[in-house]
């Protein structure tokens, strides 16, 4: 029995919402990890970042998103708009802005921008899609049909970031 | 330790969002496959499905489905209408139409009809809902309580398919 | 290979959605359970609850709850709103009630009021944000970064309840 950890770095945009393409590194880290039956977990550890699985479109828009992304956003822009102001949610509050201001004082790779904590909208977008996807391996390869991909999605529009996806392999 | 893969094959009804009881199915998968701990994972390989945990209702409504499915159609028909014309979403877009097309002159179980194709609506409930449930094998059985029910989804309603739910149990 | 089981006891407040962090629970089983590197699955085997991972927000209202899950709680009583009587929803009918307060004859933790099983929207929440997480364990710990928290959710406001959170843990 196999166990493997992989890790794919993702970037985000900082602009809008990301969408990162990440099927092909998932089946050639599945194929490097030699693991021919079993599974596959995909996971953000980013409480603002989601895994899906979607379909890949051909066209997309001028920013470079597929269609069914824009669509997407469309639809969450109405139900969890976004937080532009402190008071579109009560999230984050003083003491928690504090904490984060903490934390950003000792990571260089968090700035301490105040504006980039308004971000609710990001959390409880990636609360309700979910941080990770489990795939069935099987003959090496993921069952995911021949128009399933997997999207690593950073919910957060504030800031441009490094993210890591976290993969563990499991079986034979 | 074992690895057994299964296939259920669901039939959808083509008109409206279609909810297959998978429960029983299930459990005597896991009976077969002689995992007694372990885990068993309960996915789809389509875009437009998901894999929900929900409680079985005794009643139903004229068309037969349970009156709690019913009641999620009415609240995702406000959410995330459905994909009547094309000016509802911007997917799937030219290119995308042309890929789709020349899939279906391969596949004969895809027929060639462009207004199968607009199933945004479907596309992005079954990234919400999700692809798959993961379950815990305890003593034989998953641990999904005493009113506890898997239902397959096919949130596509333009066409009667025939789809595919795979399993995975792994554990001894 | 190990596979272990654990059990988290939950109780909700009865009065509005309860959230309950598990994260410290977690981590310690899966200390105890002796996994440095494998999986975790956190599920509920109930229809009304849920299990997430989200953020820690320090700053909480007067009931005691995080400022982010105020915030979630506010989207959700506009998209899956609350039932309040029986025209809300279809959810259960006549021969459901019979089925449920049959149940409730046999089980004392089942208290025989017929308004508690008004609660279709905290079933289709359940749905909508599923029913667990599956963590991955790498060198004894899961991999849920430095703010990253497990919560299991009860979404069910009408009666405090007694709840169980299972636990999983496979790996060497």
């Amino acid at each position: 029995m196999k166990i493997e950890h992989r890790t794919i770095e993702v970037e985000s945009n900082g602009r809008r919402v990301t969408y990162q393409d990440i099927t092909e590194e998932v089946k050639e880290l599945i194929r490097e990890a030699g693991v021919r039956d079993g599974m596959c977990i995909v996971s953000s550890q980013h409480t603002t970042c989601s895994v899906i699985f979607e379909e890949y479109v051909h066209d997309k828009d001028w920013n470079g998103d597929e269609l069914l992304q824009v669509d997407l956003n469309r639809i969450l822009d109405k139900v969890i708009p976004r937080q532009l102001t402190e008071s579109d949610y009560l999230y984050p509050g003083p003491e928690h802005v504090a904490f984060l201001e903490e934390i950003s004082k000792q990571t260089p790779e968090y700035p301490n921008d105040p504006a980039t904590i308004l971000n609710a909208d990001a959390h409880i977008r990636a609360s309700l899609f979910g941080s990770s996807q489990t795939l069935i391996i099987k003959d090496g390869e993921p069952l995911i049909g021949s128009v399933g991909y997997i999207y690593f999605i950073d919910w957060d529009q504030n800031r441009k970031r490094k993210r890591k996806c976290n993969l563990m392999m499991m079986g034979n």
